[in-house]
C-alpha cells in the first residue's frame, strides 16, 4: 500500500514553487558576476527575448515535468494565478513563457540579468496581469513565499528574477529585488526559487534510546 | 552549485506534516477492518500505552530522521507548536511521544484504533496543550492541513489519528474524525498524513514544441 499511496500522492499533489528565505541564499556560495553569459535553451541556442519557451524540470519520472499556469485551490484571484509543475516527464507540455528584460536592449538573455517572466498565452483583458510572475506574501507555515502570478512588467514590484547556471545541467532561478530597488544587484541578495512537494510518510515506532 | 544548493536546502528546510485532502484518501485502497492487530515497535514488540516512543521516518539519508516538536516560523502560539521531521537519519533523536487511547482500556495499541498523540516531555503548565497533536486549519496554498500541536485529549477535536500498517515496513498515519464524531469510523473517512518538502529546482528552457 505504501507504494500505491506514494503514487497516488504524487499524481494528486500540486507542485507549487517557493522563494526560500534569504537565510539560505546568504549562505549560498554564488560566483561573483564576471563577463555576462548568454542563457541557452535545451538545444544550446541563445534565448530570444521575442520568442516563447517552456520551462522544464531536470529529472526523470515524477521529478521531470513542465511548469504551467494553474488555478490555486481556494484562491480569491479572478484568474488562474498559481505557478506549478507537472509531476511527470511524459505529462502535458507546460504553459509557454517569455523572458522580459528591464530595458528593451538588443538580443539575448543573459545570466544574472534582471528579468520579468510572463506566461505567453492568449487571455482576457482581466487576466493579463495574471500572466506575469511574482513572488507572493510570506507564508508562515511554509517559511517561504509562494511563486504566483499577478505581477507587473518593468515596475518596482516583487516580479524580478535572475537565471543562474547550475553546476550540472540547466539553470536555477532566483527571485531578486530588481533593477529599480537594487541596480546591479548581486545574486546573493536574491532568494532561490524551489518547490514544495507533498510526500507520503511511512514511519516506524522506536524506543526512546534506540537508534 | 546544484548539489551544494540542494544540500543547503535540505539542511535548512523544515519538514512539516500535512493531512492530505480526502480526495486522496477516498481513492486510497484500504483494507476493510478485520481482526484488530497490535501495533509493534521497530524491534517487533507490542506498543505499551504507558511507555513513550519516538517516531522515525523509513528511509536513508535525508529521507530518514525522527519526528520532533519545533517552533513554527512566525507562529503566534506561546509555545513550540510544529510537528516536524529531522531530515537526516544520523541527526538528533526526536521528541518522545505517547499514544493515548480514547478509553483507558487495557494494554496494547491496535491498528485502526482511535488515538491521540502527545509529545511526552517536561513542560510548563502554559505549554501542556502544545504537546498534544492536532491537525490545523486548511492551508489553501498547500491544499492541505498542517499537523501541529495545541490539541486536546479524548475530546471532540481535530486530534484523532489512526495507525495503519504499510504494505512494506512500518506504518502510515491517518487523521480521523475520532470516536465521538464518528464511532467505529472506517479508515476511508480519514486523511493520510504526509509531509511537505522544499526542493531545489534546476530547470532547462525548452522550445514550445520540443519534448
Amino acid at each position: 500500500m505504501t507504494k500505491c499511496s506514494s503514487l497516488l500522492l504524487l499524481s494528486l499533489c500540486l507542485l507549487p514553487f517557493v522563494a526560500f528565505s534569504s537565510t539560505f541564499t546568504s549562505q549560498n556560495p554564488i560566483d561573483l558576476p564576471t563577463a555576462s553569459k548568454l542563457v541557452l535553451d535545451a538545444t544550446g541556442k541563445a534565448l530570444d527575448p521575442r520568442a516563447s519557451y517552456r520551462i522544464g524540470s531536470i529529472g526523470w519520472g515524477a521529478a521531470g515535468g513542465d511548469v504551467y499556469l494553474g488555478r490555486t485551490p481556494n484562491s480569491t484571484a479572478p484568474c488562474p494565478n498559481g505557478v506549478y509543475r507537472y509531476n511527470s516527464d511524459v505529462g502535458p507540455t507546460g504553459t509557454p513563457v517569455r523572458f522580459v528584460k528591464s530595458d528593451h536592449s538588443g538580443p539575448g538573455i543573459f545570466e544574472k540579468q534582471d528579468l520579468n517572466i510572463q506566461f505567453d498565452i492568449p487571455t482576457s483583458r482581466l487576466c493579463v496581469t495574471y500572466t506575469i510572475w511574482k513572488v507572493g506574501d510570506y507564508d508562515a507555515s511554509l517559511g517561504a513565499r509562494l511563486l504566483e502570478t499577478g505581477g507587473t512588467l518593468r515596475q518596482q514590484d516583487s516580479s524580478w528574477f535572475k537565471i543562474v547556471k547550475a553546476s550540472g545541467r540547466g539553470y536555477n532561478l532566483f527571485y531578486c529585488p530588481g533593477p529599480l530597488a537594487c541596480p546591479s544587484c548581486p545574486v546573493d541578495q536574491c532568494q532561490a526559487v524551489g518547490e514544495v512537494i507533498q510526500n507520503a510518510f511511512p514511519f516506524v515506532v522506536k524506543l526512546p534510546n534506540s537508534t
